[in-house]
């Protein structure tokens, strides 16, 4: 499994007049704790779309278990716990500073050859990145 | 049942690089789709919240088939599956103008008395509003 | 001069926790009002970037008097008040409900030939569109 | 005159069908460097906020020179070029990795008691926190 923690301050424009973080702005954070994730494996997802590879999100789904409030650095823990092949998933538990859980939530996204609009395998570059993770004794 | 049509035009805005509605602009377009249905119910989401009742979302989940796209007028299918109680389920079927299917999704919320921060049952007026389309024979 | 008058419903996710609308959708709603002038004038703004001219905004200032506040259906009025040579002025003033003055804009926005990356003259099918509103006596 | 830097990293939701930052973004990225550079004067928005004092933004002005785009380090120069009174100016340029200028732009706040919805002078703790940026020879 390839877990990683991303930092993300909350903007008083992604309030809402509840004086909460509104719902749907989750999924840009979730965008944000992913690229941040691949960053660290050593994968840039710009160069990857550069590269004629993106990665739209096929399924997403998150439960809501505290609202989080304007100005907190919440911390977004990430994991890939599978080695992804035409699909990749990510999970997201988030925290805020008193570390109350916030909300947990899972991404699916396709890997889609941008000239053909064909979905493609996981690319290599990724896959070598991950497999370290996923065979900690090298067996 | 109760079902509920509503179009919502894409704006610039909503779009990103790939030329497709970023997937977290769907709850925003939920949120209007299910505040325009308790309208054509007689609820005002605003009046209810200025009487003391704030529906927060608990749970999001959505599922994307094809990706929106500027300007495209889309229809999204708001359904009330059940008459709610503590939970309120909104389920959301978006087309576009072609009426090709672009995602399914559901949320949950439920509803706070905002002055005692409590959860609360759905108030009189939903409830109301809504048995016609439970029991449509009458019975 | 041509005016437009187009309404915008404000979305719960476009307020903030100070209870009003966010001071960077307005940038957004601006979008909204000059599409739909332009649509009015019969140009499609999808079918100008299609055909190859994209219009970014150069310059935009917006004096704020009142906020805008939750579900208010505000009334924004769009005004061309020359013809377009190089770049296009719209000025914009966005009224609420009970007619309040909430803010008075501009945006300035260039042509760009997206295929030559260089600025362009105003399409000629923009320009016949407006010429009747300036020479309204038909000399 | 008070100068702080800033770094945004943009992300996919912020950017457009054109490819670059969304022109109504950088509204955001202003709120998230003002309150970055209040903080490193010792002042927290949120704080000031809680004690009753709100800052809405009166006007916003900004000229685009070059587009922002994804996965960009933008680094934003705020500047307090006076002592505020009962408004203060916040002035920012954008810039590039590769340092080229992206825009230039100006917001003006009032400071407004938030329990008499009245406007007030800034605050003690903001005020005495500038003054040594305003008479470095201490005269």
């Amino acid at each position: 499994m390839f877990i990683y923690q991303t930092l993300v301050r909350v903007r008083y424009a992604e309030t809402d007049q509840m004086g909460f973080v509104y719902y749907g702005h989750y999924a840009t954070y979730f965008e944000v704790a992913r690229v941040e994730a691949m960053r660290a494996l050593g994968i840039s997802y710009k160069s990857l779309e550069d590269s004629g590879i993106q990665m739209p999100v096929t399924d997403f789904h998150i439960r809501y278990k505290k609202p989080g409030r304007y100005d907190e650095l919440l911390r977004i823990e990430t994991r890939i716990e599978e080695i992804p092949s035409l699909r990749i998933r990510f999970n997201y538990t988030t925290f805020n500073e008193q570390e109350e859980l916030l909300n947990t939530a899972e991404t699916e996204l396709v890997f889609i050859d941008s000239s053909r609009k064909r979905p493609v395998k996981a690319p290599e570059t990724l896959l070598s990145a991950l497999v370290p993770f996923f065979h900690p004794n090298g067996i």
